[in-house]
């Protein structure tokens, strides 16, 4: 029984998000019509490094599955991107180590967040940003968004109905990058919690434009959802990449 | 009479290229259309620093045209924004003096064509790259490229059918960035040809790709089309940004 790692690049708003639901086009529900029409044969469910909500987007989202015997990994790659044409691509394949699961082998992550930050609305962009036309204080977001770095509970900056056993969190990389019209918060973690990225965003936009006068430690130090502020929409969020260190690769 | 100046971005994709052509929707005509419904009267020809073909991007065209009276431009630049949503944003209006012209004017622009260089095929930036999956020697393509720095005779990369008097143009700036899967080729000159960016790149591809042996001084050198390599698909292609140097607002 093979474990096949793919990568997967997709755009969220094809997609219902990635959990398979009765009657709606999810990545997983679509991955797993198209991997058993490609190998004709029924295959394992197949997990991701992280479910990803209905609009958000990925460039690096890793999938598992598993097979009873070992398919032609450069076949795969191409019929399922032909597949889905446009709206997923394999851009790697690989056979894994059987105890190979692409959460919780995951070792970090990271997640860019980008506003289109000027008065005319997203063209060139459209789909991929938050388009904001409001003032921001660019340094008051900076100095917030670091001060999320390290372990933390974030209780105040995840879904009030997120079901995580724990809220307590660790953050490595946490910092705005602004370009001409672009603000991009950046984002490496060993894991997030539900809509956590989304009401972290949500929350720098709210100090940004003044609506939150609280600072980020105090936010964190309320352990309350509502302590933080709104939820980012998701398709201004991207999954870049999983960082795996060492996975055994059987075959390639 | 004020003469008004635009910039504006839009996705070449929504329309057929820049120039009023009958029955078809073209930035030109969508423009002239929207601004004479915001400005509730007849306006002039709609000028541009330069056609771009169908399929053609722009982050920063300059288009010029005179009204009767000083129009609001806070008002303007929304309304035509929102008449045309998601296929064109207009990013800056001015009041500009009477004898400027957005290609008579201009100093230099930049375009740039984006290539995605992988096997997977294009899902995030769909529309606007060029996917190439053969091999690519980039050495011989950034070579290549530096070549065209200086004042040359272009009669070998522009349109069999082009019908500008002069074939000497003067490239500013011509280089290859590698990114990851991406390539892409930026040019800054005084002015271009008919196709030739897209001619440009083809033929650095065709020379990277090894269909091409002979140097581009050579190719320059023969002033035929037919020794420079194929047209790149105009849907890789932006025209980034025009130059004007000092142009004297006459009101903002």
């Amino acid at each position: 029984m093979p474990n096949i790692r793919l990568i997967v690049e997709y755009n969220g708003g094809e997609f219902h998000g990635w959990q398979m639901q009765e009657g709606l086009k999810t990545v997983q529900s679509e991955l797993h019509r198209v991997l058993e029409l490609v190998l004709r044969e029924k295959i394992s469910v197949v997990h991701a490094s992280g479910r990803t909500d209905t609009g958000v987007h990925a460039r690096g989202q890793v999938v598992s599955f598993f097979t009873s015997k070992a398919p032609d990994l450069h076949r795969l790659t191409h019929s399922v991107s032909s597949l889905l044409k446009g709206a997923l691509s394999v851009t790697d394949a690989a056979i894994v180590a059987d105890d190979f699961h692409p959460r919780r082998s995951a070792k970090k992550k990271q997640y860019s967040y980008t506003i289109l930050h000027r008065k005319a609305p997203a063209v060139l962009d459209k789909g991929y940003v938050w388009h904001l036309t409001a003032d921001l204080d660019y340094c008051k977001m900076q100095e917030a968004a670091c001060h999320l770095i390290g372990t933390h509970d974030f209780t105040s900056l995840r879904a009030a109905a997120c079901q995580a056993a724990s809220p307590i969190k660790t953050i490595l990389e946490s910092e705005l990058c602004l370009s001409k019209d672009y603000v991009v918060y950046r984002v490496v973690g060993k894991g997030f919690l539900q809509h956590m990225v989304r009401i972290i965003v949500g929350t720098l936009v709210d100090i940004g434009r003044g609506r939150l006068t609280a600072t980020m430690p105090e936010i964190l130090a309320a352990k309350d959802r509502r302590a933080g502020g709104i939820t980012a929409p998701p398709f201004g969020l991207m999954l870049d990449w999983v960082d795996y260190e060492d996975v055994p690769l059987v075959d390639k």
